[in-house]
């Protein structure tokens, strides 16, 4: 089985750490491919940077010439989901609904814990329209932007520990959701630090994905995801006019 | 006043008829000036299309470069309004919410009628993360593709009327809202077939948009739709690289 | 176009502060005119004056004899607009809500800043009625009443924009709402002193029913404001018996 | 113990008829008073009709001059409840709040069956208000108003079982209230057709209210409902200047 | 008229201790049947103890062999409410719902204050699926064990008014619900403290049993408590093979 | 790894099938022990069956004493999940949840169609408790009892069939969850015959709970699932006093 992983910013480091963190919980036969998108921005703070990642999300899948089972986008609180899901036919699986979804098998209630506070109504926003937002107790900012988290590892599990134990006491928060893809590999040291279930969300979605094309499932094309109608599209895909 | 009207496809025509409705209560003064994106689908009816013209859109209002004081996005439960408040310092108005928020001055439920079913789950998820969902009964689909009720206006006036008339005798709507920039224009007919107040969000949000600019009000820049960080962003706007 | 704006108390002062903040943003050609009702509380601050006002407030407007396009309700969070919008065939705007619609073009969320503590449930509640509340992060009490507010303009200022900080900071708002008709007038010191958009809500409402004549809509009248069934009514109006 | 059950009509053979009713299931030992407003509607079918009942009822028990433990508004789905709260200090209780509130103890969904259908936003708005509308299954309009079910029983019984059979059929109710005070006693007869518990409000707000008075509890203080601020207030009593 | 209380835990003492709170607002004539279950905890503070209460209670009731007129559950959010609903043909009063349903006729929210902080949320969980969960301002822990609570009741009284105050002043409770079976008989203590009306979930229960008997409404059988299907049940009741 | 898959009734065909159907999906490696209560109902379908099954199932589960890595709870809308979750250290998963989790990875909106219209309501408040109700578009009864799903396959298939494509049509789901343990194993030729993704709520457990195990991950011992404090239980477990 081929997973593709796509990072929403165009940060490659980014991109393999994800790759990497996928992989290790991948099963036996399960290929994870990481992919950078062709354009858009270095880190995803905010509702320009998501939009614009999510149309080089797609346009990146697309340009993948590979045959593949499923693909995960790799942002947390990213648009664009519902458009991968139109375009293709195999599973999609966002990593803040997969994370979500496994958190809510773990406690009564969860919490997020993100980089920027600005990014904080994207994420309620998206859990909200996955229907995964009832049992979320907060979203919480780290208040560290996307490349700080890989910069300085250390400072950011402070920073994630901090925000994870108020959540925990103030929020009642029984599980922690890691809010970021760039967080992918900081859950075991924040779980030994505050106690609770930590969920990375390219974990939980490498579990997720193979899940569903184990089950033989994908997405319906019944109604909202229905396959695109055939019509004029100018200059698209964006990666063939560059 | 110089008020951007902004299709989300690619069809003139579209932009023509739109920019036409909106000029047609402009106040004295108000200029409006309507913009056809550069890339996108002739028509946007699905999540894919709607990114694609999200991001389009931001990018089409970059390479305006004349002064405006507002920005009108004319698609109706589209992507993208966040972006735009996001680059901009002037309102940004999106027809689904001016439509919706002038419904609710003039019933106490309200329904919106816009072209394929598909469209149906992106109206009212739009409708949700505006808060403007509480009082919709309905989202309708007259089953008409947008390109259509440009062909056959008559046709249109005769799907979208069926479909008011049950959303009032059954989903008890009070107030019908076209739900489609392609409508313009058709809410006299259908306000005398149906009895009922038609709101157009096309002209809806051109008073919106004076209204906020009359006032001296602007988008909040304090947390959601604060100014995006300076960082590398690749090939953006997407114009240039045309 | 001539525009009733009726003070939900008796006391005059109030009604002319009101009326000139009206008419300061008025379209070349708007006429304001001002009314005070016959009956009720010096200041409404509960449910009882309240409600008192409402029946008021309707009295008042039937004794109004020339024509006029529109009434506005100038009490926050009162209740009675409902009444008024049964009784009437020209669009009733109440400022409560003309208020909060137009926050939610400015930010993700909106807060009130009101008068006193006992008001807050009232605001809440009637904002929950008009299907506006979700978008609303807090309404908060300055702890002024009504009164305090004419008699102490500096004082007011004070504590609204202690209130209003913390509803930016610790409830996450990103407009805030005067919650009082008698704050008109201190939007402008407001906003340089919280740094978030102010909404004044006489001034939008001014502007909500200025669009609503010019859109050429008015209340619905097929269903919950249906006109009231010809029937026996005691005592009414009530200026009339006085 | 006194009871004062308050019609929220000046139909006075309306004002006996449901106080025959209430006095059907006091305790031993309750005097109920039936009370009639000084003015309002012959009947009460909307909101003007109902504001302006809100204020006539607190008129009317304020010109009561006997002592008195609890208060019964005996209109369905009226305004004026929380105004009675803040003036008295005796319990109150509206018709509505108790035949939900009963209903709920009694199935997993209850439904209401009205008089004419432009009452049933009322009720609806009502019953959110009052916090006790989630398992509300509908609220359905029998199509007669309210005089009617006094002329014609036998229609009003076969009207509202019709409606009854629908809730529990279609709409999944389990408990039907009967939706109007002038409805008080055609709870047994509609309950033998469906093979539904049937709930009257006016004789499950006795027992409401004689539980509050043994129970030695009465409305809090401390917010919402204190009592007024003392204040200059015109007109009022509005029976005094009659 | 007989009516059983079933306390939900195996210590008697509790149960005698509820007997009596419940007989001393018992009407004339009304005998209150103390029952302890024959398996289970000596207190129920968490989801297995309540689980293995529910059935325990069901198992008791079942094995009283005198007739009786309504059954109250004796705890304070636990689980078999519905249970014991299909069983019997009488009455089932619950007291988390008994207190929250007399609560929300004295104010505009209430709290509840309950033992240790690991039964919140099943209270939470209660009230929600009970549909009394929308005007509950807090679900507050006092910090004490059940059995705690018997042992010191001057701690308990100093526990609860801390916690009830707090309610009022950062949650906006108008109301306090004691959240505990074995709170019984603090309440006027507390309401003397806190100067908010304090609900006792037995003394509203036994009311509200009361008032369902005497206006001979019981359980609804068409749907969700209907009579279990005749079929094999392995071992059941418990107590006889015990 | 070895996975206890736990009935919720005392039939062991059915045990057998479901234990069948989950070591069809089961990971190379897993194991798959399907065990039977030796108490309860011979079918659940309804409230009191169901409470009796969750003490059951929990009374089963205590009495393996061998290592085993996670819980699946086999009952469609069942009680007891919680109670299994405090009395475990291993994962728990409930069929009903996983069913849920895995359907909104692949259409905007699912559906459940279970067995009898009585086990409907416990359904939806199983899906509400767990947070995963918002994008239910309904759940539906085949109006086929539990054992007469096992009895007549192709009659239980054109039944569920019936109400699944009724769920598409009317209610807008785009998947559809077989609500009841006994259905495992018609996933595929109801795919076939709806043309929408099918989820078998035993199956998707299974890989829901390899899943867990695989991540390390565990419920949360912070709040609602903490272990029971140490106390005196009588009669538990219930096998052995029998």
């Amino acid at each position: 089985m081929r997973i593709l992983v796509v990072n929403v910013n165009t940060t490659d480091s980014i991109t393999q750490a994800i790759a990497r963190q996928a992989q290790s919980v991948a099963a036996p036969g399960t290929e994870i491919v990481g992919l950078t998108p062709y354009f858009g921005a270095e880190s995803v703070e905010g509702n320009f940077e998501s939009y614009l990642a999510a149309i080089a999300v797609m346009d990146r899948v697309l340009a993948y010439d590979q045959p593949y089972d499923a693909v995960i986008q790799a942002g947390y609180g990213e648009h664009g989901r519902e458009g991968l899901q139109e375009l293709l036919n195999v599973p999609v699986v966002d990593i803040t609904d997969a994370a979500a979804s496994t958190a809510m098998f773990l406690g009564h209630a969860y919490s997020v814990v993100t980089t920027l506070d600005r990014t904080v109504p994207l994420i309620e926003d998206r859990l909200k329209l996955s229907g995964l937002y009832e049992r979320c107790a907060s979203v919480r900012a780290s208040g560290l932007a996307v490349l700080e988290l890989e910069e300085d590892p250390l400072r950011a599990v402070e920073a994630i520990v901090r925000q994870a134990e108020r959540a925990v006491t103030e929020d009642k928060a029984e599980v922690i959701c890691l809010g970021c893809g760039g967080m992918a590999g900081l859950d075991e040291q924040i779980r030994q630090r505050t106690g609770v279930p930590v969920v990375d969300g390219v974990t939980a979605a490498v579990t997720v994905a193979e899940s569903l094309v184990r089950l033989g499932l994908s997405t319906s094309k019944v109604r909202t995801y229905a396959t695109p109608r055939p019509k004029r599209v100018v200059g698209w895909p964006l990666h063939l006019g560059r």
